[in-house]
């Protein structure tokens, strides 16, 4: 029982601190997506892809989660986006809480829209708001068809799908079936938009990029 | 105060099943190998090769960890190999207590070694003692070669390290470099074993399994 309260807690306390994120996210008219998927999906060379690619669209913050390095940041920065390292220390998610401190260092004026990039975890991120206005789970080709199945909770819970790595898929080497996985991740989650996209080679980033600029614009109205 | 002495009794019970589940194998002299990874790194591929190749001189039983679905324990008992299906219901790692109720269940006497297939995810399973006598990672060259940087809790832990999905290397569609993986591997733990292979294709997979004999032969020993 008491593990259980403590969870509670826990998770009270996290809610608060997303609370507070939502709150102030939202007297900024601002944007802000949770990306989530397993480690090596391309979240951040989605992320850089897009930062370039929008950039004279679009004013891109990040913060960057990761249980250890600044890899990821690094790579960020160099697009001269302003990225905000929160490093976990083991931790499998990253809390509201850190979200919130980080927030405080971005340049906020600056930015139309923030992404967080969350630690490299199908499972636990989904059970963490953050005060975000959405999240986006990432599913490379690599990681098989069968992942919205096995791992529903992320796949119910996001905005937008990115099937990844869609380049592999011509080289024969990938088994894969796009079809179920629409089909299952629309069974859990009848709103869920889906983009098969490559972040290494730019294939499909388009209705990805007109997606993101449509939620920035109903965030700014 | 109260979250880090629950979190200690909750590991402390944890321990205490896994020393149960130590003490029945090491009584039985049987090897339990407990393979962690992201999902979609081949994890369940790997278990079904192995046991279809090492079907004449090693009897295997396998314990299937998933947070919903029994897909992969169906996979393997398609080999003729017993296995225990584990679903977590949502939680992001095997325990030991649920580890030492599948056990009760399978046919140990018919056993040589028992493979745990835990939960797909790289952060959490890594804390979760079960009893086992090794931990084994997989690495698909689709994740990156920074993995171990980012992600050194469980290549510091582990036994053996397999790069598995070789076979998409010479696709140069994949970048990953093989010899940053075996130094930052080796870095955080200079006694891992390291297994370049393709569950998908063959490659490489000799070398695991002249391992695998060689320890089940320490065990029974």
């Amino acid at each position: 029982m008491e593990k259980v309260n403590v969870g509670k807690r826990i998770l009270g306390a996290n809610e608060q601190y997303a609370h507070k994120n939502s709150e102030l996210l939202s007297r900024r008219k601002q944007l802000c997506l949770n990306l989530i998927s397993s480690p090596g999906s391309g979240k951040t060379t989605t992320l850089v892809r897009t930062i370039t690619d929008l950039s004279d669209q679009l004013r891109i913050g990040v913060i960057e989660g990761d249980l250890r390095t600044d890899i990821d940041a690094q790579r960020v920065r160099a697009t001269k986006a302003p990225a905000i390292q929160i490093e976990t220390e083991g931790a499998c998610h990253l809390s509201a809480r850190q979200v919130n401190k980080a927030l405080s260092r971005l340049p906020l004026d600056a930015l139309d829209m923030i992404f967080i990039e969350n630690v490299g975890n199908l499972v636990c991120p989904s059970a963490f708001e953050l005060g975000e206005d959405g999240k986006i789970v990432l599913l490379p080709v690599t990681e098989g068809d069968d992942k919205p199945a096995k791992y529903p909770g992320i796949f119910a819970k996001s905005k937008a799908l990115l099937v990844n790595k869609i380049d592999l898929l011509a080289s024969g080497l990938v088994d894969f079936d796009l079809e179920r996985v629409k089909t299952d991740a629309r069974r859990l989650n009848q709103d869920i938009e889906i983009f098969p996209v490559s972040a290494r080679t730019g294939d499909g980033m388009d209705q990805w990029y007109d997606w993101l600029k449509s939620q920035v614009q109903k965030a700014h109205a």
